[in-house]
């Protein structure tokens, strides 16, 4: 027996027509270099992106061909999230954060063919322009400066219109995108996402168990459109006809909260630091911002600390905790407390909230160890793996490693978590990072977590060091506060009630500065090259 | 180029396991015959839908067989909806408002394997069980009476469990449940659901721009488990933990309020008949029921009179209008109002919220007349044709025919509607009542809703007529009230300012009373057969 359904295919031509047909009033604004705020409709962006899908198959795109953006969260860069798919090409975000030559290899990796890029990038374009080679490089003038010689403009190339454009056959399992993880270690990554997995990812963050952003709420896209599919927002917020708002280049506490007050703001996703910003500004000038009662931020990238979700809390505002990364799409948790949670104490509320959440409604996720799940006790540590369908199994033109997938075929994200009895995962490590000592497991974030609250300690990084009977033991990197001291065993004294004896980091090292990386976050691989044969002489031993 | 997703099939599987593990302690509460509340946890929901697929396989089911159930809405049913599907089974809803005769026919088409049915609609089934053959019946026992001999008894057949079940491979284009059409004309004809259509119905059915029912929600499902899924609700509302409330065989208003005040019900769902009794219930004694605060009713089935709407909005309740049919899953628009819309006064916000609405996400939806779509002008008809992942493309053992489905493929569902300026659909008529006279349509529903509305007249219904030179004209039945009277030229007079001239009914009939349907609605088979060829003798003329 068969089932009568039509053979239809997910594709974003779908989210794209409805948002035409049904939402042409809406508005998308965007700040813009002088500050100002461009606003255009759904109706302009509908007709504009289809010029943009007509324009590249005149240029002569073809099926799967990559389309490259280097650009801010502004409409043109919505207009090429859904210009490029809709006319079967591959649209692929370049990370700006990343190095020139770095951004030149993953250009190169997947044979990208055109560039679209704003003016305000046109100089960094310029420093790694002579190691890539695009047929056609189209810039959007935001500036209002004109184009440059051997550029084409991106009204001009656009200018033809798309009425006359038919989108092409697409099946959903072509390509729609790509994203290079951005990996502290080894080469980047690609991953490929599908049509197919755009819309069901898209569709599984509008459920109201994920982010579910109700149709008169006006919404702040401040994480990258660079930084995988800036979460899903620009696609379901489309289809759904949510008036939209991005910043521009413009990531500084006071420009957010001014669009946030003007726009009126009901719902806005970026980063922890950019909100540990936001919220510093706040209460630096508590009254100077009129915001949206009920406001609500979506947090991911990297974990949430309490203390700024109890101090969002304090001002009226919601945090709401995601994880994932870009093999994921990335949405694979959310922490939402379940309704029989909602009666539990404020610090046990806290406690739930701060972890990564549920999975969502199309993600399986497992926590495991020992070629098994550990057991929901909130404490035995396991990596998590997940599957589904907008889960990469694989990476372009790579072979897929066991490191980065089981042998039955689930995704090894590489984030060690604990799960408790109610099944929310809370990471606790990176899985190169977490030090494993005779079979069992040492966090070395709680580590640090603990340490930095020690009133001498500024930071704190704790590594991995080979042990001849444990296997490995933790080792401490402390910088500590201008004109503060705290010896080893003052250490090991304040750590002891905190966590289990055999926790207790072997060795201490102090030092200046703990080196970083782009993203802000500790290199652990550079400590470890330092440290990581055990502690130099000048450092103490402990505990 | 191709996609680095994973290929994974969307199938209940996923939606039963995330349920089981993520929400046991979440509750289904059903009626049971003598009026007690049943409750179970998703845990033994989990538990026992499992032992059901179990049972069935061990009892030899094969992927595809089908498994009919006979039940009302409770936990059993629901076990039924999972249990089966994820036995890669059929689950194949019988219509117990059907006569017995029909029961029998859509069993013997569908070749039915098993028959899951409650005990309350034992009787039903000794009716048709002479000229059916199921391999075995399974009795659920709801009134404590003991399973008569020669039938199975659910309890024991799933009481083996399920701890040791596997799930077959299930392709997410696997058929997993049927509904046959309850057309009033021809035989039913049978809609075959997948895995695929369900899981990204329900998914479109969470969306805020739907129904988007919130995690915290309870929500009672009175639309009957039979009839198209109960709308997806059981499908989504599981997976996604929802507490989950069912009338059993109790549809008088007290028991659904009382049944509303008990459990807290936030959203439910059911016909404007039901929702009618309700909302007189609640007239009558307006402090009698402490309901909870924001109540939503949804409501489909056929269009709910605004009245209705504007005496619940009175009562704090808000009616939710949706529009379905057994070929689209069933959910093809909701008509909740764009953010810019509510500014508009009362009476417009009111006219908008009793059209049909807006298509669903995944639902492409066109109005056509003479081959091409018809303009927004809110008053040109044509017919709705929609396609679309969830909508079916053609009958069970049946031949497509160019009455259902359009040239290119697109379901014709036979309701006459108008479109507005915003793209809100409004059904107008079915294709096989309107009236077509001179090439352009006349609505039979439009001049029925005015006739009703003349102070001596209790029912009307417009039929078509054949005319030599107009092709058709409409002709009115007309029931007057008790002890009231109206000529053909008063009723002529009372219609003139409401419809342009050439809609006026050339001929009108005086009966006592107008055939009506199993559901209620008027039989306009019947009156064209006594009717169709023009008026009687005993008609008036008019216009």
């Amino acid at each position: 027996m068969r089932s009568t359904m039509m053979d239809y295919p997910l594709t974003l031509v779908r989210f794209l027509e409805r948002a035409g047909r049904y939402f042409p009033d809406t508005e998308i604004v965007s700040r813009m270099p002088d500050k100002s705020l461009h606003r255009e409709s759904y109706g302009d962006f509908y007709r504009r992106a289809r010029a943009l899908a007509a324009a590249l198959t005149r240029a002569g795109l073809k099926k799967g061909d990559r389309v490259a953006t280097l650009m801010w969260n502004h409409y043109a860069h919505l207009e090429a999230y859904f210009g490029v798919p809709v006319s079967a090409g591959v649209l692929h975000t370049l990370n700006l954060r990343l190095h020139p030559q770095e951004i030149a290899y993953i250009v190169n990796h997947a044979e990208d063919r055109f560039l679209i890029v704003d003016d305000i990038l046109l100089p960094l374009y310029e420093q790694f322009r002579s190691q890539v080679n695009f047929e056609r490089v189209i810039v959007v003038r935001l500036t209002g400066n004109p184009t440059p010689d051997g550029f084409d403009d991106y009204e001009k190339f656009i200018a033809p219109g798309g009425d006359a454009f038919t989108y092409p056959t697409i099946d959903e399992k072509d390509p729609l995108g790509m994203c290079y993880t951005s990996g502290t270690t080894g080469k980047p990554l690609g991953v490929v996402y599908s049509h197919r997995s755009t819309v069901l990812h898209a569709m599984n963050v509008g459920l109201a168990d994920a982010i579910g952003t109700p149709s008169g709420t006006t919404y702040l896209t401040l994480v990258p459109m660079f930084h995988v599919n800036a979460w899903g927002a620009p696609y379901i917020n489309t289809a759904l006809g949510i008036k939209q708002v991005f910043p521009g280049p413009y990531y500084d506490a006071e420009s957010i909260l001014d669009l946030m007050e003007r726009e009126q703001v009901g719902l806005a996703a970026g980063v922890p630091t950019l909100w540990m910003g936001v919220l510093q500004a706040l209460e630096r000038e508590p009254k100077r911002w009129r915001l949206l009662p009920g406001l609500t931020l979506v947090v991911g990238g990297s974990a949430a600390p309490e203390a700024m979700m109890r101090a969002f809390d304090r001002l009226g505002i919601t945090l709401l905790h995601a994880w994932g990364m870009t093999e994921t799409s990335p949405m694979g948790t959310v922490s939402r407390l379940k309704p029989k949670l909602e009666k539990l104490g404020e610090d046990q509320r806290y406690a739930i909230r701060v972890k990564q959440g549920l999975p969502a409604l199309l993600v399986e996720l497992r926590v495991m160890a020992n070629d098994k799940e550990v057991p929901p006790d909130d404490q035995t540590m396991g990596e998590i793996e997940v599957r589904g369908p907008f889960i990469s199994g694989g990476y372009y033109k790579t072979a897929p490693s066991p490191e980065k997938f089981s042998p039955d075929g689930w995704l090894r994200t590489g984030d060690i978590a604990v799960v408790d009895a109610e099944g929310y995962v809370k990471i606790v490590d990176r899985s190169k990072d977490v030090i494993k000592s005779g079979g069992e497991w040492i966090s070395s974030l709680d580590l640090e977590n603990f340490l930095m609250g020690h009133p001498a300690v500024a930071e704190a990084a704790v590594i991995a060091v080979p042990h001849p009977k444990w296997d490995e033991r933790p080792l401490a990197v402390i910088v500590l506060k201008p004109g503060q001291s705290a010896t080893p065993e003052q250490l090991a004294e304040f750590l002891r009630p905190k966590v289990p004896k055999w926790w207790l980091p072997d060795a201490y090292v102090f030092t200046d500065a703990i080196p970083r990386g782009s993203t802000g976050k500790f290199l652990k691989s550079r400590l470890r090259d330092l440290y990581g044969k055990g502690a130099p002489s000048a450092a103490g031993k402990a505990g």
